[in-house]
């Protein structure tokens, strides 16, 4: 059958607060879609102001240049329906809504009508709540709009607009990466197409925002359930699609807005070349994750105004991993590398992270770090008299290096990179101002044995982090022979009963019932317990996991909850 | 006419987690009132679990623990109704709720009808809403209870209850203070009382939690609207009213739960002498704020196992402040001041450091850190040649204080106390790592002209602080002759700015339109924006207004709003 609607999803990187950048951004999309006869094109939610704009949606000033903007951007569509994401007003409510535009007017608004507020989210916080699953026809089509969470429920918009007579829905999404997400989507999506026999087209925002990654990935399903195409990972991209959409299924509801009854475009236009349909392979697993440590980290870095980062190297796997991905996200010149070297750090870890810096090409400084921490001690031993040495000289020395690493960001102008992952942060086995000192944190939502595995698939690719670096016992060197294990447990232990406590939220009871050590137990999520404190204080880094720390985990720091397990 | 109903307000303490503690407390109470001869007793908005429990409500072992706890404080009740706040489940659902206990049963349970999710409440992330206004019936009361925000709605369920035979309502409340709140609070309650002609008992949380203090000031007010009993503000109270409560108003309805048709207690235990009604002032303005700080200073060192606290003494009115907080919340014994002078302050500062640490009468300790910051730009001095000095070696200044002040720290088990008060936060003037490094920091909320008042206030009760450090001029001296009018407006200009653009939301545009200097707003507002990075990474500290910086104020690090104004 031929074909007779031309469907974009224009899958763009929009940036928070960018008012003007988003809509130039949309135009220039628009304009491309339109040399290539499409009928319908959509952008991803909130595509004017970004996602999450979080509290900027508290300024009054802030949803009316919103509204501007799409008052400016419908004057620049024409003969192409623009399917954007907005915040409407109404009164003293606000939406998180769609616009509908064809031929510089604003056809129809739909309003949000799922607003989640869990993990990361805090929709409730602002919107509210729409209440109408309008649909649109547009010559012989009839379709309708809906938004990210909308169609993740059975009952949501996607089935009464089907039910209107839509055999076509639009959902435009800011859908947060995790592992295991993009199957989940994509299996909400092909149930709510073939459980209503529409057609779904599934936009889904690109690019980086703090703790968050959105990885694209957009998808045109047809009514039976079957993918038909799909977009890049953690990329922008534009994707064409050729759909034969049947007649009309059920006749008109006092719900359907009319955009024009035209004879759609592929009939009427000049013959345009079939598109062929693109289905981007979904990636392997730790591909998928290492595109979305580069893509959030480059965001990170580009969208504030930096251009290069600044890593303390120790010739440890957590900073060999950071710089790596910097230079995949940055480049080699933007990455500077510095060891700073103390009377506990091995001669190995000098000839580890000086080859890893080669490897990568990267500038390498060495700032030793001795004769400071000599000045600290000499400067306190009146006050510390009488004491034992303990983690405070430790943590000094973390501190001295958190300190040049920043002297360095103030002189240059770099951006500090900690390395801490997530096996430290929960049971905060970091210095606070020390290690954990920097602008953003990559590996904070990866456990230890999750560093080596991507490390070591990276590593496949093309061999940068030296083999000696996988190799040796993980060290703070802080102390002489210092091993991590001397604290924690070994890591594979540990990072499975992290993963059941802060992931799964799991009980202590029932993760001792599963196998673990009482012991052990206990006093992992004592550390954990204890030092919320430090979490609060640390650096945002890309949520990678079901649960990362930062606004999906809001613990109270003053918490008296301990269970005593007999 | 007499009395025939004895009410409690059990005003306490309670802490997050702490569910054994609580409920502990809750029977000490108990306890007091009955030998008292009180009929009801109500207690804080989720009395067993403290206020907010945030993702702790997320465990389901937390929730079962909770409800385990209420089980068997129900079989500690005996003669007396006990209104208590905790978390009911009912399948996958959990519900911010009271219990109503009596003679060691649960009658009756009513669910949080209104979730307030603004400011700095979350609690649609959690809680489902309930949905029915239960009334319950003792001897010939008829009372509704409901829940903190239930009580903030004129059409909530006080009004519902009233209409269905309530003649008295208990609120249980956990309301953060903030200044104005208290005024604000009580003039609700009044009208809710008036219009629906109820009596309404209000019992309030007192306590700090995190960011949060809860402020007391529990009251009874009579069904003319007039006050008349309050409780005391910021310290645990027992406020005991004898109410004359008319007969029932209507007739039962089906949501009446009877909870005994008992003759009530005055008329029925051996006589009661009267109890006089406890009728105390409202704070004054600056006394309430002092009173806040201190009880959320106090309660988040006592609350998370510190006893003793250390603070950066500088000679200023922030450190100054801070110290004298300190020693009214925790004593004088528990409070170290450490001066820590470069060739950069002056002998004044040491004087006027001095000075207060000897008339707080808290241990004064010098640790110079001329010798330290030597060394460190010796170190540095290779990698930064040919550059200029600039907020580098300032910033190093600052972070090798936070140093030793954590060396302390983790040396003797001291919280550092940070001294940054609102509009430096607000600027970012201040060190990340430097002056900002440290556990709690009391003066967050307060912006610099509220230190002065503050200060000035304390020091007419008893002078501590040098009258020098409210005449000179304010400096971070960092560099020679520094003062922060170099950077920043003057501070009764810069002060008024921010509290537009921060607390009241308002736009550049009106900002300027109401009378001030368009360079100096926008060279404000454009600092305030892109140092929210900063804020990320500060401790917390107590919220004192409308809104603070933390879990009130939630924006985006990556953020490119910004307006151009013509």
């Amino acid at each position: 059958m031929e074909s007779n609607l031309r469907l974009a999803c224009a899958q763009i990187n929009c940036t928070v607060g960018d008012l003007e950048g988003n809509c130039k951004k949309i135009i220039e999309y628009i304009q491309k879609a339109e040399k290539l006869g499409v009928d319908i094109i959509s952008f991803p939610e909130l595509t004017i102001t970004g996602y999450p704009p979080e509290d900027l949606l508290l300024k009054p000033k802030f949803i009316k240049d919103n509204l501007e903007k799409l008052k400016k951007l419908a004057r620049n569509v024409f003969d192409i329906v623009t399917v954007v994401g907005f915040v409407d007003r109404q009164s003293k409510n606000i939406y998180n809504s769609v616009a509908i535009i064809y031929n510089r007017e604003i056809k129809g608004i739909y309003h949000k009508m799922f607003l989640p507020n869990y993990g990361v989210f805090d929709e409730m916080r602002y919107f509210k709540q729409g209440t109408t699953p309008f649909v649109f026809k547009f010559g012989r089509v009839i379709f309708g709009a809906n938004i990210c969470e909308d169609i993740w429920h059975k009952d949501g918009p996607t089935r009464l607009q089907s039910l209107s007579g839509a055999s076509l829905i639009l959902n435009i999404s800011a859908s947060p990466y995790y592992v295991g997400k993009v199957k989940e989507r994509e299996n909400i999506i092909k149930n709510q197409a073939k459980d209503n026999s529409v057609f779904i087209a599934y936009t889904n925002l690109v690019g980086g925002q703090d703790e968050l990654v959105f990885d694209g990935q957009s998808l045109v399903v047809d009514s039976n359930g079957k993918i038909i195409a799909r977009a890049e990972a953690f990329k922008e991209d534009l994707l064409i699609v050729d759909l034969n959409i049947s007649a009309i299924k059920t006749k008109l509801t006092e719900k359907t807005i009319m955009i024009v009854d035209k004879v759609l475009s592929l009939s009427k236009k000049p013959p345009i070349p079939p598109i062929p349909k693109k289905q981007i392979k979904s990636l392997e697993p730790i591909n998928e994750i290492y595109q979305g440590l580069i893509l959030g980290l480059k965001d990170y870095v580009i969208k504030n105004g930096f251009q290069k980062v600044v890593i303390g190297l120790s010739g440890g796997i957590d900073s060999s991993l950071v710089a790596t991905l910097a230079v995949d996200a940055l480049g080699k010149d933007n990455v500077i590398g510095i060891f700073m070297p103390s009377k506990y750090n091995s001669q190995q870890s000098k000839i580890d992270a000086e080859l890893l810096a080669k490897n990568l090409g990267i500038k390498f400084i060495t700032v030793p770090i001795d004769s400071i921490l000599k000045v600290y001690l000499i400067t306190l031993d009146e006050e510390f008299i009488g004491t034992e040495k303990d983690i405070t000289e430790e943590n000094l020395q973390a501190r001295i290096r958190g300190n040049i690493l920043m002297a360095f960001s103030n002189k240059f102008g770099y951006l500090v990179l900690t390395t801490g992952n997530k096996s430290e942060m929960a049971c905060g086995y970091a210095t606070l101002y020390g290690d954990m000192a920097g602008g953003f944190a990559p590996l904070k939502d990866l456990l230890k044995t999750f560093v080596y595995k991507i490390a070591e698939w990276r590593n496949k690719i093309k061999s940068v982090i030296p083999e000696n670096v996988f190799i040796k016992a993980p060290t703070a060197e802080l102390k002489e022979n210092q091993k991590d294990e001397d604290i924690l447990p070994p890591y594979n232990l540990l990072d499975k009963i992290l993963h059941y406590y802060i992931e799964e939220d799991k009980s202590i009871e029932e993760i001792i019932s599963s196998g673990f050590d009482k012991k052990i137990v206990l006093k992992v999520i004592n550390m954990v317990d204890k030092t919320e404190y430090k979490r609060r204080q640390s650096p945002p880094g890309i949520k990678i996991t079901h649960k990362a720390f930062g606004k999906d985990r809001r613990m109270p720091i003053t918490n008296k909850y301990r269970i005593n397990v007999q």
